[in-house]
Order: C-alpha cells, then structure tokens, then sequence
C-alpha cells in the first residue's frame, strides 16, 4: 500500500550535545542566528553531532493540467514539455544553480502532455543544443556531476483532465503516482543521497496549488490565487473565478487524498510520495515555493511528523505562499522574491544549509583556540 | 590626500540591453526577484552584459577600543588579538565560510592593542592549532586558496582613546587609517580582483558603529544602541548612558571625518578609505553588518556615489542595522538573524552573488531553447 508509511517524529536526546557544541563555538551565543537552528535542525534528523551531506539531489517532477485549457496560465501548455528539453540540456535556471552547487538533477516525467523522447545515453552534448535531448550520463563518484540531468520516465497519463467538469485524476491514477514518487526517493537514498528537494513544472500548476492550500489549510482561496508566471489583473480574475467554479463543482471533498486527486497534479502526487518517503527513510528534506509546498501540505495532513524533516528553502513572491509557510509554522531561509519553481529556491539556499553544517563541523571552539569567552562565564 | 577619491555614478547606458538579456532568459519576466535585480547592477558596475567575478576577496580589519574600558562589552578586550589568531588559524566562522566559497581572506592589523606576531611565511598548519599564528601563503593562480588568510600589519596604534574622555583617534591617525584602507584595495586590484567586501573584528566597536550612525543619519541614538555580543538589559542600559555621556561630551562635532575621527576605530576609518577606493576603482562593493555597514554610511557622506558599488550581503540582527539599511535604501539580499562581523554575512551571501551571474550567463534564452513566450507576447 502506498501510504503505508511510517514516520517517526525527531528525537530531542542530542539537542543538549547538539547545542552546547554550537555554543562552544569562536562566535556569541546565537550570534550564526537562523544557520544555528538549521545546524540544530539537521544534527536531531541524522541523530549526529557531525552531520553531514551526502549526494545533495534534486528530483524535478513535470506533468500538465487539463484546467489550462480554461485560460488560467500565461504560458501555453507546450512549454512544460519544452522546458523539460531545456532542464535536460542544461538551459534552465535549475540546470545553472544545480551546476553551481554540484546537486544532482534529474527529471521525472510525471505526466507531460508530450512525448518526451528517451534520452540517448551514449555521448556528451553541449550546454547550447538545447533541442537535442542528448544528456551525458551521471558519472559514479562524488563531485563528478556533469551538470545535464537524467531523465526519468514515468508517466501517469498525458496531463491530467479539466478539474472544472471532472476530477484531475483518478484515485488509482493518484495512489500510483505517490508511490512513483516514493519509489524514486528510495533509489536516490540507496545511491548514498541523505538530502533531497523536489521541484516542480507543470504550466497551471498554480491552480492546483492554491486548490489544495485552500481546501487543506484555513487561507481563504483568494489568498492562494496569484499571478503565477505573470497574470494581469484581469487574467487573474479569471483565475479566482474558475478556481471558485471547481470549488462549486466539487463541493464537499475534504480528505487529503481526495482532494490531491481532484484538484492535483501528477507532479504534485508524485512529490507527496517523495516527501512522505524521504521523511520515512529519515533524510534532509528541502522544500522549495508555493507548489512544493502545497504538495508538503498534502503530505502532512496524511503524516504530520513530514515537516521534522524539512527545510524550507524560501519564501516566493506567488501570493498565498507567506500565508501557506505560516500555517506550516516553516521558516524559510531566503526571500528573494523568487517565483520560478523548478526546485530553483532550492539550489540557490543549498549553500546556506552546507554552511550551517561547516560551521558545526570546523569552527574551533574558544578552548581550542585560546580565545576568552563573556565576560562573567 | 587621502581623500581626493573621485567616485563616478555608475552610468545606466547598458540597463536597456541588460534587461533585455535578463527577459529572453527562459523563465517568466521577473521571476528570479532580487537575483535579477542583482544581475543588473553588477552589468552596469562592470559596464558589460557578462559580468564576472574575478578573485573575489574579504579583507577583515581589527582594532580595539579605548571605550571598553568603561563596560561597553560583553567580551574583553583580549578577544581581538585572540580572534585575529583565530582567524589566522581557520578556525573562525569567516575562515569556515571564505574556505566554503573559495574567497581570499586578509586580516589586517588596524589598531589591535598587543602584539599580533608577523606569521612565518614558511610553513603550513592545520586548522586545529589556532595558537601558532602560522598560516600557509596563498599561492598564485585561481582555486588555489589555502584556506588560511595573510596577517597585513598595518597598525595604526594600540587601540583608539576611550572617547568618554578624549577623540578616539587625531585627525592624523584618521587620515592615514583611510590611506591605508584604500592602498590595501588598490593592491587587491593589481592582484586582478574585482569584487571586495570588509569584515571587521574589534571588542567594543558596535559603539563607535551606534554613534557613527546616529551622528551622520536621523535615527535616534536608542535605535542605534543594540546587545552588540550579547548585553543584557542592565548592561544595554549602562552601554546607552555612556554613549549618550560621549555625545554631550563632543557636543558640536558633525562632519563625518570630525565624527570618525572623535567615535571612530581604526577598522571602522581603514574601511571607509577602502569602500571609497573600491567605488572609485569600479569593483563590486560587498557589505556586511553593522560596522560595516557604519563605516559605509561615513564614505557616503564623503562621496554619494559609493552606493552605486555596494551590494548589501545581510539585514543583522543588531539593533540599528535595520534603520541604517533604511536610511542608504538598501536591499539586503538575506536576513537570517546573523550579528558576528568579521564579513562572514558577505561569506554567507556571496553564492547568491554568483547565482546572479551565472543565470545572467548561462541560461538558455527563449530562442536559444525553443521555448513559447508568454501568451500574447
């Protein structure tokens, strides 16, 4: 069964080793601020004085919605297919900040209205022939990351259907979906990764991520409706009226799982799965904007103890994504009114959750290094 | 004359086809928020639409304070010189996060108050015996950065006069400390870097920061006092009767040089001269906290244009920072609750720094990826 996950809230035995070995550090008590609770953080998830990263990885998960047909999106729904191409040929922003940090990449086909063909394994290709589809492969080894991800095909169905006259999927349509995504978090785990963030594309994804923050939280839907890829005002309106539409259509559904059925996305299934696994296996979980973090919504009505694992990467300019973050209590690491998805706020905080760890493990404390500590201690 | 800086505006010819670079980038129109902003003003500062960043560098300068003497500080004043040893052994948070992104780390001796051994320039040591004062010398060539910073002896004297009683430096003292802050970039220039920010070390100096910032802004003086390492109430209070009792005591003094000179530290002054040697050289300013963020607000007053090369790493969390932020309309790219000094809020940013070049670089463009643009565009 797919959702038989078990996930064990964080234990606090170490916080007062975990703390005292941050308080002994060439600094003032609490003076590394929110990279201290971070390095707090991440030592209670690996039950470890000296945690570490292993592997940092990125799952990007693309799949269409059949509720962009009913106007809701500036972009044509070719562009998810195309923006996959540009993932795997290295071109997207995903692609640029995953190189700059060495995270792995790679891009499930969840349910993308196209076909995507196989990438070729065999042969290198240029950052600059974004068309051809051509990826190098992942070579074994730690810092050997070519920078072109890999491309995972697992398809539900060709983008899921108009959410205004039917559900988006099925229920087995969904149960399969988040047991794709555990599936995919176990085999990066196996690989030796002790960290992961998913991303998302999916063109009309911002609908169905404010559809599951209203329905799941208490944010009223006008909070949840934004601009996405840059609605004007009139656009947006649209929006809010046939999110109400669905809303009128489907009164009356409230589980988690019917609701992410209704309304979802097959990206957004599969990253319910990934979050409940990866929190199952006891791995670092980065949480990237407003649709990643719907999808943790998901998850966390069905498992509470999902959010001890995660970390939340930023907060994004989409509106309802501040009002989402502190329903979830999160603190998020950077605001830089980012609003791509992609898993792009990810990588760009990566460096931020690498140096709370190598303040941990490396600053000499003031013994070793002979320096007096306040005055009056 | 040390103050004979001639500070160009940075001139905005290129913004059109910066931003237009910016838009073709394969994602919607401002969705990268500040990193895109970012992007733009580094182009304009290097006048090129593929900005780079060549040896990035952090120059820290420690001095101490006459002040402390009256109780201003958490700390004693032994902790300057034992943290320039700290830092010269890598066991400082700088050291961890400059080692972290390969930046060049110098420490200069601007006024500590004992001897601070000339390190041997033979020899290596490890991270682990922060007493030796024994550092490896940075080689030549890129990515070949040791991870241990030079010591520059640049003392101007033990520590500055306790400024209840007496100007904390002469007018002399002032000067020099500023022509040495701008040789010490200039040289970083010759060496090819391109891109400077300044830490600072020095027990005692959110005081000189508080009274620098009140002096020469409109905050009032109880904004500007905050816990620097850790005050508690009572000692905050003690720390805002002194420095009220300092500025009756030099009632009258207003030019920034005369208000620098009077609460000033020899980091703080070397840092002014450095900020407006880096503008007037074109380079990439980055900023920290408080003190950092004081001395800037001293060369603002000098030469207004400086902003135009400034990129402010961090908001901190000492009281004051946030209003002086405000009042030189700055937009701090994180706020995590840092207050440590020593530039490692530059550190910490500098990744977000680089994330902006190299979308602004590497990403694939809408034609380049044959991606459709937005509905209607």
């Amino acid at each position: 069964m797919p959702l038989d996950f078990t996930i064990n809230p964080v234990s606090s035995r170490i916080k007062p080793d975990l703390q005292a070995k941050i308080d002994q550090k060439t600094k003032p008590l609490g003076a590394l601020g929110q990279l201290e609770s971070l390095a707090l953080k991440i030592g209670l998830i690996q039950k470890s004085l000296m945690p570490n990263l292993s592997r940092p990885t990125i799952l990007i998960f693309a799949g269409d919605h059949g509720i962009v047909a009913s106007g809701v999106s500036a972009y044509p729904q070719t562009v998810t297919a195309q923006m996959v191409a540009n993932f795997l040929a290295g071109g997207a922003a995903i692609s640029v900040f995953a190189r700059q940090h060495q995270l792995e990449l790679f891009v499930v086909d969840a349910g993308v209205n196209a076909s995507i063909p196989h990438p070729s394994p065999l042969g290198n290709c240029s950052r600059r022939s974004p068309t051809s589809y051509i990826h190098a492969v992942v070579p074994e080894g730690e810092g050997a990351y070519s920078g072109f991800p890999q491309l995972i095909a697992a398809k539900i169905a060709r983008g899921t259907k108009n959410f205004l006259y039917d559900s988006a999927m099925s229920a087995n349509q969904c149960l399969k979906a988040i047991q794709t995504g555990a599936e995919l978090v176990l085999q990066q785990h196996e690989n030796g990764c002790n960290c992961i963030g998913f991303g998302e594309m999916g063109i009309g994804n911002t609908s169905s991520a404010a559809l599951l923050a209203h329905c799941l939280s208490d944010i009223p839907l006008a909070q949840c409706v934004g601009r996405g890829t840059g609605l004007d005002d009139s656009q947006l309106q649209n929006k809010h009226a046939a999110l109400q539409q669905a809303l009128t259509r489907h009164q009356g559904i409230t589980g988690p799982l019917d609701v992410l059925a209704t309304f979802g996305g097959f990206e957004i299934a599969m990253m319910v799965g990934a979050y409940l696994e990866a929190a199952e296996l006891g791995m670092l979980v980065m949480v990237d904007g407003f649709i990643a973090g719907a999808a943790l919504l998901v998850a966390y009505k069905l498992k509470t103890h999902v959010l001890d694992y995660c970390v939340f990467s930023h907060v994004s300019s989409e509106q309802g994504h501040q009002a989402l973050l502190a329903y979830l209590n999160a603190q998020p690491l950077l605001n830089l009114e980012l609003r791509l998805g992609e898993g792009s706020g990810i990588a760009v905080a990566y460096p931020l959750i690498q140096s709370a760890l190598l303040f941990l493990n490396e600053m000499a404390t003031f013994a070793d290094a002979g320096v007096d500590q306040q005055t009056g201690n």
